[in-house]
């Protein structure tokens, strides 16, 4: 097992990754209250709720909540199913919730408890590649509302994260690859050498190779809990972890949540945001051919889907990283180097945007 | 005017206190960002929303949205719509929310602007006494769930208080008077020559006077801001500032929201928890009595509504004062100085609230 620690003073905690961490007794060391609620969803309760469940000490009064699953579930309507669970179920202050499962259940119990009673204590057991390395790390929780992704939110640090590789392999290939993602986006925007490793083992990683993700998760999460100890609340650095999304969101967004994978988005926006670099004279065209050869040799979409590029444009405009009228993206100067630039001229968006969206 | 601040570091702020502080300017030195959202209800608007919109300078893009009044709309529902009505007007990270009324759209307006966007800027200019003498200050912010009040909020503190005592002046006594059992508060559990000087200016109070109130609101703000300033999230010290809630909490549910005001209820509370305070042998009982003098001399009840004590119980211990299976008080050793207790019998909170609570 190995443990990494999110450095943010008396908010500091720990990740703790490798295999059958769910019967470890971590959990149980990470209890202080007398209640723990477990939110979990239709699909991965039947796998691993009951062993999450058996690691839960006697001492501690303990129910569970089922939600639906999936990224259209993401809603303050979903949010407020737990604050009702946690007042029915008399829970106080000093309860914990514990969220297990992927993204989409973790950033809603994360957000319930930031809400309850001000703020309990939660944390985060993630189920899904795309959880483990990287939303369940870093305290961002929230939901979404009709108007864009994650408008509705809080920064609330879990007490640890318990990222289970086991649990990886019952995820569906789909999933997985778009997991790989947001793996992807740490070796562009922070670190070239990890981006080469991972060029370097398209095989392992297609194989689910426990070395290899073992590995992959902790430099993920060694690369996400830098820049979260260094900018807590995304004033600067942090933001450069949101490459490819103003794009991704938009395009999760125009699909109907839960249609596009935010993984599938999120690969053609960073192919997106690379070309917009390469546009603006920032990155060297090669990078965006061999960004779009790793994506695509990892099973990942290149293309958005079809749709009016006003549309996305607009879309972009209610996006949470639009400051004023000033729509904000993140761009690549080399692999492993990223920048802010809210100063990208209108017509190059434009023309890039109808580049890559037609109407059905 | 008058001027205090809360040190909280990076996040300290101003209270102005005085008169016609609404068309000051003071407002504008404090809108950073773009865009202002102004929120307030049915019944501040047509007195006071004019004269506020006209403080706004025309660089900054603004709207306003009525709330319907009353405590029995203090939802998360109605946050909802403060939240929809940001994404409809397409504002940004950058914008801000001024919250102008009483205690119940400070609360309301500051959870939206700590969830909107995970956290922006919001302004509070409270009309009511209770909300410039406690709600406005201190970064409780939060809306009422049906078992119970404030189980779901946040800790976000305003950029700025802006209490203006004119607006006092079109209170409805029944408001006003239940605003001044939260300033007996501050004399009960902080200082006890303010609950001297409180004693000795009834029927100043009760005019209005524009001096006392200045004074009074200056000295409640004081005591509320030095203990923020030592313990923003309540982990300790802040605690005190809670007597008579656990009762009062539970009056306002039992009753239904809105049909007992906060402070009525607050003032039955705290008398509940001095005589809490004397069965248990902390408190002379010659304070007591005291304390029921000057609320009946306030036009303050004396008593709660006819209720089933045990409902009462049930109540309290779905309160966020609860710590696992415990209620929490705070009690009374002196005038001015109060403390937590959760060691209070059964039996003596039983023929207590057997006391004041009947069948109807």
């Amino acid at each position: 097992m190995e443990t990494l620690t999110v450095n943010l003073g008396t908010r500091s905690y720990p990740i703790y990754i490798g295999e059958n961490l769910l019967e470890s007794g971590l959990l149980a060391n990470h209890l202080s209250g007398s209640a723990v609620l477990v939110v979990t969803n239709e699909t991965v309760a039947p796998l691993y709720l009951e062993t999450l469940l058996a690691g839960i000490p006697s001492r501690v009064r303990c129910s569970h909540l089922l939600l639906p699953d999936g990224e259209s579930h993401k809603t303050l309507a979903t949010a407020a199913t737990i604050l009702d669970a946690l007042v029915e179920d008399g829970f106080g202050r000093d309860a914990c919730l514990v969220a297990l499962g992927g993204g989409v259940v973790g950033d809603i119990t994360g957000f319930a408890a930031a809400c309850f009673q001000r703020g309990i204590d939660f944390v985060q057991v993630p189920t899904t590649l795309l959880a483990q390395v990287d939303a369940s790390v870093g305290g961002k929780t929230g939901v979404n509302h009709i108007g864009g992704k994650n408008l509705i939110g809080a920064f609330h640090q879990p007490r640890c994260v318990l990222a289970d590789i086991r649990t990886l392999g019952t995820l569906s290939r789909r999933e997985y690859r778009a997991g790989l993602a947001e793996v992807i986006k740490y070796g562009l925007v922070r670190d070239a050498a990890f981006l080469n490793w991972l060029e370097a083992r398209q095989e392992e990683l297609l194989d689910h190779n426990h070395h290899t993700l073992t590995y992959l998760v902790r430099r993920c999460c060694e690369i996400k809990a830098e820049i979260v100890a260094r900018d807590e609340t995304e004033q600067g650095l942090r933001m450069i972890l949101n490459f490819g999304h103003t794009f991704g969101h938009a395009i999760e967004n125009a699909a109907g949540y839960g249609r596009w994978l935010h993984g599938e988005a999120v690969a053609v926006g960073m192919l997106m945001a690379c070309d917009l670099s390469v546009r603006l004279g920032q990155l060297d065209k090669s990078v965006l051919e061999r960004i779009r050869r790793l994506l695509e040799a990892l099973g990942l979409p290149v293309r958005p889907p079809p749709e009016n590029p006003e549309r996305i444009r607009s879309i972009m405009r209610s996006d949470k990283k639009v400051l004023g009228d000033k729509l904000r993206f993140v761009l690549l100067s080399a692999p492993g180097t990223a920048f802010v630039s809210d100063d990208v001229p209108a017509a190059t968006l434009g023309a890039l945007l109808a580049d890559y969206f037609t109407q059905a």
